[in-house]
């Protein structure tokens, strides 16, 4: 292992880092307060003048939510820890975290039916939607269940899906129709990395008639970001009846998606990662056309729980203001998940300002890790996603060596799990208040963590 | 309605229920530390020696966890809030929804593997298991996805299934385990709020063959009690291939269940109840027979996320010290769990502890309603829950009369939900720290509320 090496060209390769360093110091990089790259540890300011308790949540919210900037998000109320920069769960706003201990209330009061309205309507804001026939969802459970809705729901024993394959949750969510009868054909691009052209799309469209076609967003295992705008926008002229499915687990909240102009039909994704809420929650979001599958189908829907026939009334009164059951939703995780919302969703404005951050941060990590020599796993800028950073590992130096090392700089990342590549590549998430609050530091302590320990490990380029 | 009359009754109805309030004083009742049954709000002490700020939750949990008694529960970090006495979501302790708000923390982090290993290993505790081949399981979502997990991991489509059918949620469980191809027969008792016979169930066991008997342990829309150590002996005798499978929602944590003496075989249930956890949790238990018969299926499981399959090595592999990835756990709902947990399942004697006081508390509640001439929906005492009470409503008066007027005094209680009475009975909630530590107060101000607003409505008896 090149850590336990004394290897003649480290001398050099320190110089060399040095002088990247210096080369990136980004003087005119608005995203960044910390203008060195210098390594310097998270920042938890002992006081803030906009953080409050936790236990004071409750009254705080009967008041109107405060207008709130970015530069006021703050973890003054956490213990130091290590910075959780994997590409979901994320670091939490105070705000969010507090909301999570919200005191107990009955699921089906009228104090927390506000909170669920309040929390239903903001998705729509999030998605774009003033299509009122469109309905936003919110479950207790784990991002994934929204795989299984999709083919309880969406998928009748038979049905041909077409999945546009840019990693391993394509395949994940692939078996997860097939749990449902789906016939599944797969749509790659050319190598690890890409994804399928808008060409071979349209091609496979004229061949079959497919009941649903699948994007995921941003492949958390690849970093692939796919064009759900121009990939929808294809499906509904080429096949107007497939139904768009999104899995935005690893974009929603990060990357646009605007769900009527785009012709979208259904989205699902987790609270930990865009929506920057702890995990938890499976947020969905279907059209018109989707619940019209649904209502239509000629046998049940495959789940219980997963049962969009079932939670539809049941979203449909508590966004009216009217308590309903089902199941007991995870009423903690809403609190947080409305917390989250407010910061972000509230209006367009908002989200724009929201993505062009997470825009601006993603280039920033991809640029400063290109200069050093680093490859992402996504083939290019276009197909990357702003959320996360999927990169290569240099020659002779493996996870077990970085991965530690980093951790011991106080930053978390995360290995690879694209099963061809696995032990090739290591990923770093860039979301939440690490990408929209450079006040914070974590973007540089996660960069200069990274080129350090490369440095440490003797890395050169 | 009552409540706008002038009722010359009204003054005789005081005067009597003055009387019954000091008679039941309870002088020599060890669970109540309130000595008058006279209206008193619920206490939030400002201080407590205990307590220690959410944020600092992390800090804390990395120390042995201090032994403690119910005496030191707390809500004193809660702001004041009206006191939920539903059947679940119930009053939580201050350390319990402090862990809910622990920072960021990676799924798959030693930290959390630690977190998670504990809480694996405190399950086998609760259930009194010590059998290696047995199996806890934690998932994100409702308790209700434990329906599905039996549906589409114990049943294959034409599996006959025997449900002892205490209530509406029995009936629910019957229907989610149709939605996976069960053919369900129902055993009922001879009224709500009765249960079936020992000797039904025998001679159901022996006219068919069944793969999974369902025992609804309470059923939380009548308060029935089943005697699940009874049943599971009875069906291990008669038939020991029938898998005896217990819907704990409302009982796992205040009723006792001894998994492996008892021959159960699985166990469901939710985090929102007995766990003393805020909701979000579906929390399971599996016996060695129950997962031979998962791996011997001859389909797959009927479900993706709800898979038996996936999961087992997931939990296997957090249980033994590992990380292992499916679908991301709800993190900060698992600290709160471990918290709630570790005060009460870290020994047999702490659990027949917490068991014995909310049975008193279960009796103090019930005999006073009694001593009012309130009739509990189940049938007798032995029937009857030791974590809420069903009960009648008095002739005359609605729960759209009573539950407002009991919210005025500060106090949540649930309406009924059994469809053929859903008008007629409210439902009372008495677990967790409300049960266990009658400092706090809860149970006095719940009965009291009741039995003011009753007296306000014009209640006599």
């Amino acid at each position: 292992m090149l850590r336990n090496m004394t290897n003649p060209l480290r001398n050099t390769a320190t110089a060399r880092l040095s002088a990247l360093a210096n080369q990136l110091v980004p003087t005119s990089q608005p995203i960044v307060a910390s203008n060195t790259l210098s390594y310097q540890p998270a920042t938890f300011p002992t006081n803030s003048s906009f953080s409050h308790p936790p236990q004071r949540y409750q009254q705080h919210n009967q008041q109107q939510h405060p207008s709130r900037s970015y530069s006021t998000m703050s973890q003054a109320n956490q213990a130091a820890h290590p910075l959780t920069m994997i590409p979901g769960p994320i670091e939490f706003d105070d705000e969010v975290l507090a909301a999570m201990s919200h005191p107990a209330v009955p699921h089906t009061s009228p104090t927390f039916i506000k909170i669920f309205q309040e929390s239903l309507q903001l998705l729509r804001k999030l998605f774009f939607s003033t299509d009122p026939n469109a309905q936003p969802f919110i479950l207790a459970g784990s991002g994934t269940i929204g795989w299984d809705v999709v083919g309880a729901n969406l998928i009748e024993a038979g049905d041909a899906a077409l999945v546009l394959n840019t990693g391993y949750f394509s395949d994940s969510f692939a078996d997860a129709l097939e749990v449902y009868g789906a016939k599944v054909d797969n749509l790659k691009g050319p190598q690890i990395g890409s994804k399928p052209s808008l060409e071979q799309i349209e091609a496979a469209l004229k061949a079959k008639t497919y009941k649903i076609i699948t994007i995921t967003h941003v492949d958390t295992s690849t970093g692939v970001l796919s064009d759900v705008e121009a990939i929808s926008k294809l499906v509904k002229s080429v096949s107007p009846q497939t139904l768009v499915v999104v899995d935005g687990v690893c974009s929603v909240a990060v990357e646009p998606i605007k769900f009527d102009d785009w012709k979208v039909d259904f989205v699902l994704t987790g609270s930990q990662k865009g929506l920057a809420t702890p995990s938890g929650l499976s947020v969905l979001f279907a059209s018109a056309q989707a619940l019209d599958v649904v209502k239509n189908r000629k046998s049940p829907s495959g789940s219980y729980f997963a049962s969009i026939p079932r939670w539809l009334p049941i979203m449909q009164a508590y966004e009216s203001g009217k308590g309903a059951y089902f199941a007991t939703p995870a009423v903690q995780n809403v609190y947080a998940l409305l917390a989250s919302l407010r910061q972000f969703a509230t209006s367009s404005e908002q989200l724009e300002e929201r993505f062009a951050k997470h825009a601006a941060t993603s280039d920033y990590v991809k640029d400063t890790l290109a200069k050093a020599g680093l490859k992402t796993v996504s083939v290019d800028r276009e197909s990357s996603a702003h959320g996360m950073t999927a990169v290569y590992l240099p020659e002779g130096i493996s996870n077990a060596d970085l991965l530690p090392l980093v951790l011991k700089k106080n930053v978390a990342l995360a290995g690879g799990i694209h099963k061809e590549i696995v032990s090739k590549y290591f990923r770093v998430g860039h979301m939440g208040i690490s990408a929209t609050t450079p006040s914070l530091g974590h973007i540089d302590t996660a960069l200069n963590a990274i080129l350090e320990a490369l440095k440490e490990l003797g890395y050169t380029y």
